[in-house]
């Protein structure tokens, strides 16, 4: 268990999912400096697209890298969800006051929110019982300049401190590039999808391989509650997002079909 | 581009978590043949905990393994998401009637559908536009037995190709272990957190390193409307899971809240 010294601070966990040494984590622990006592724990390589991704075949290692006065930091070999669980229950002796997330270097708005580390980590954190928030700059530099989004995170982390975020429920911030943000938006998850994902290439021995690429279709471009209008008229978006992802408006229709009826119909060739 | 027998059957595209050579998606392909024309395309070693992970820092590869009249496998190095990703964009001209994900060896309940590769599939096959199911069977071991499952499986295939699904949504199906099977609910996911998360070992260097383990605590053990419940009870669960998880409710109590409220606050020591 780790000690910070001894003060009423709020406790802050960060995590990413571009690793312990991303531009992004240290303006985010920056943040969280300024609010209280914060524990890094972080994966020591980046894990970009890893969702809510937990390491279960192999064991996971923490390694102390930092040990400051108020800012505490761990690396270690797992996905970001991994980091919240192992801070949870190796590192903490008490529930952190709040889990930030980030800031991902690059967008994680609309369905990104289901392939990034970064939302996987803060679900994990709402799966703790934490309130938590994941941080995205659009800007997918490896140099990106975070010091216009620190303000608005700190905004937004003082916010949630004070006021709390229901059980079920994290915050997926995205943040423009550029220091002309004109100001926040709360949002919808924008509809979109994505289109021609691969690039082929044949490798030395001749074998075709595919790298993930592709574009993102934007469904509803003009839809002033989604994020991806917020972001694209200069907006940070905050989509509010839920872990119980129980379509219960289906729940009922389906129990007004016949997916309930005892026994196993029989099978019967459908279209020829 | 693949290339079936020419016919009037559906397309059932089918993948997994597990792996290609795992019993379940074997247990899988064998429903989808009876109903229509299968396309697998699964990881070729197990990708458990996966969730909705994709590839984007190495190159994938797709390697057929098996060409049939009405079946066809190819295996990949990717994540179950690629799989479904590889697919869509590299080996079929049209959009299939359906994606199949499973049978999964060992439960998705609850909050498992997030760390699920299997419901990553799900999902995934919801953003191509597909009607998407994943199955899961309560028994990890590698030998499981799928037989009694395999009904359930091709039952609600059925109504899922005859009726379709909200374009948003798709199944998380959970089957009890066994014969004695009572029938099939419609659910929504349950309340839960898992516990004690990690053991905690010296490699031989000793230096500490952890497990994932732990187990799951049902917090809401009398709802009778969660997967959890009708799991317990002998019934397979079928919750319908949306890819928009949004939190529209809190969207509107924060707009009436100041987080978009013009310029940045000034920060203040909160709690000392």
């Amino acid at each position: 268990m780790i000690e910070f010294a001894k003060n009423h601070r709020p406790l802050i966990l960060v995590t990413n999912d571009d690793g312990i040494d991303a531009g992004g984590i240290k303006a985010l622990a920056e943040v969280g400096c300024e609010i209280g006592n914060v524990l890094v724990v972080a994966p020591g390589a980046p894990h970009s697209g890893m969702s809510h991704a937990i390491t279960v075949r192999e064991p996971l290692y923490l390694e102390r890298v930092h040990q400051g006065d108020n800012l505490i930091m761990y690396r270690t070999n797992g996905t970001p969800a991994d980091c919240v669980k192992l801070a949870m229950n190796n590192l903490l002796d008490r529930k952190p006051d709040i889990l930030l997330s980030g800031i991902n270097h690059g967008s994680n708005s609309s369905a990104s929110v289901h392939y990034s580390g970064t939302l996987g980590a803060a679900r994990e954190g709402v799966l703790n019982g934490l309130p938590s928030i994941g941080f995205s700059l659009l800007d997918y530099q490896a140099d990106a300049d975070f010091s216009a989004a620190q303000p608005i995170c700190r905004q937004i982390t003082m916010q949630v401190i004070e006021q709390g975020l229901p059980a079920d429920t994290f915050l997926n911030v995205n943040i423009p590039k550029g220091n002309g943000i004109n100001g926040i938006r709360i949002c919808r998850q924008t509809q979109g999808k994505w289109m021609e994902e691969f690039v082929e290439h044949k490798d030395p021995r001749g074998q075709k391989y595919y790298w993930l690429t592709g574009f993102f279709q934007n469904l509803e471009p003009n839809a002033e509650d989604t994020d991806e209008y917020a972001l694209a008229n200069g907006y940070a978006s905050i989509v509010p997002c839920k872990s119980d992802i129980t379509d219960y408006d289906l729940m009922e229709q389906l129990k007004a079909q016949d997916y309930e009826k005892e026994g196993v119909r029989s099978i019967r060739s459908v279209g020829g």
